[in-house]
């Protein structure tokens, strides 16, 4: 990756590096404008406006340390794939920013570089540079992620409007319980405990579904704290108030299913995140338009509320 | 700043946080595309071909734990400037992922909005978006910059071409030199003390020159990992050899002070990294026109060596 030394770092370490990155992750860099990962800056060239967002994920915070190396790569490719979805995009690229841990194997770097390139061939976004640079502290993967508009339209937090419906695409809660799983607050069988995990390391950004989302008119984001929590945010950015209808919030049946066991509260599952689901807003007279993107995404979309008049 | 909250927060917490954040950060994001740092992207429209660079500096490996947390948001907004004016590029946009530790002082966040709310008056770039996010581990800001071409070519490193002259802009050594004030290896009197000091805390990215090395027809990079490394790097990136004239490399008063004292050998200085200057090739019949841009830009540029067709 352009930027790749470490003046704290020995310059054998260095080398070793350089010559660990340029054969993992040059390679997974073929678009033109990230001249090889070899240069200090990439070059970028869009018709019409650029979707950006930046995300960071840190080990034990965002994920657990014990998470297979790969996940965390798609992890952290997934969570910004997710707020372009949420605005409208198709993902594009990426710039990598890869803070790795002094004395970390660099097997688990050839693992990463491997999730990595799964997921630029799942998503079919360009590599287009990056850094790498080590760290005391904790893994930590930051990524800036560039979209296209797939329509004309990249909906706000804010454009919620009073009186319309408010949807949300997948099944909600499944992230948090998988974290409970993980941590064995929470006891699941397979397959719904592979299902669950996998929510939490492999988070599904809805770019299928995203593709239809600024035509609705409304409000859009992703759910990444949890659903109360951004629904109180998209509300608070609209001067609106949203009410939800917590029963017809739709879950999966492994959800459901650690739900009837008892093991957990329902509200645990509004209000877990890692959701990485969109949460949007349609005039009613849009319902069908709706439904029928559903169906050309292959995604569930559920209608669980409504936009209402007065803020809160 | 969008995606603020951190799963990992207390819910109290999170408001502080979304509290701190929006009154400090938002009133720095003026431009229409950053949407007031309020949803989960940005929108960036540009003519022509956008420069993209990520760097992320991290507590411990690229600053002091005890640097001004003033000048540790400069710092990371000005290694990546560098990279824009290396490659011919100005500085427009910036995405800022703030890796901030748990129980770092809200003070701290109020002094690092302050540091970088100066850094966008100096520069006159964009804050278009960015992230929070709690870590267990140290201070880490990873940047996202964006910029435009002041010309028309994005110099690589690997358009370096035989026969053609080796330069440099301003002065190397003189950030190594700092850090090692810093830590108590080197002793110096003021002002020097503090030039060196201020060098390493506070690069200045060569965006004046910069306007004009596209012109060059040559190679360009900045040197962020010592000029020796750096024009190996360049060297093999271009498939050619670079002949250093040591002798020519120019110091600081400072610098030289500390060099004739016998405190460091000169080898110190020329592979200390941390310099942020501009190393470039260009043709030996635009010698005129290159000395004539460093008197534009108000920078000394220096001739430090020429290409030679071996590689190596």
């Amino acid at each position: 990756m352009a930027n790749t030394a470490d003046p704290g770092a020995s310059a054998g370490a260095e080398q070793d590096e350089f010559a660990l990155i340029a054969g993992l992750f040059a390679p997974l860099a073929t678009h033109p404008g990230a001249r090889g990962l070899k240069d200090d800056a990439a070059l970028w060239t869009a018709e019409g406006p650029t979707v950006l967002t930046c995300d960071a994920i840190v080990e034990g915070v965002h994920f657990l340390p014990d998470d297979p190396i790969d996940t965390i790569a798609q992890k952290a490719v997934r969570v910004n794939l997710s707020d372009l979805a949420a605005k409208g995009a198709k993902a594009e690229a990426i710039l990598l920013c890869l803070i790795w841990p002094q004395g970390r194997p660099s097997n688990d770097l050839v693992q990463f570089a491997a999730g990595l390139k799964a997921d630029i061939e799942t998503f079919g976004f360009a590599l287009l540079g990056g850094d790498m640079t080590s760290t005391p502290g904790p893994l930590t993967v930051s990524i800036t992620a560039l979209g296209r508009l797939a329509g004309t339209r990249a909906p706000a937090r804010s454009d919620a409007l009073p009186d319309h419906d408010v949807w949300v695409t997948g099944t909600i809660g499944d992230g948090a319980l998988g974290l409970k799983v993980r941590l064995g607050h929470v006891t699941a069988s397979d397959p719904a405990r592979s299902f669950l995990i996998g929510r939490y390391q492999k988070p599904q950004p809805r770019l299928g579904f995203g593709a239809f989302v600024g035509s609705f008119e409304g409000a859009a984001m992703d759910v990444s704290d949890g659903l109360i929590a951004d629904a109180r945010k998209m509300a608070a950015a609209s001067g609106v108030g949203i009410a939800l209808d917590v029963a017809a919030v739709p879950l999966s049946s492994a959800a459901q299913a650690v739900l009837d066991s008892g093991q957990v509260a329902l509200s645990a599952l509004l209000s877990g995140g890692d959701d990485y689901e969109i949460l949007f807003t349609a005039p009613p007279n849009r319902r069908a338009d709706v439904l029928a993107a559903g169906q050309k995404a292959t995604l569930p979309v559920t209608r669980i509320g409504r936009v209402t008049g007065g803020a809160g």
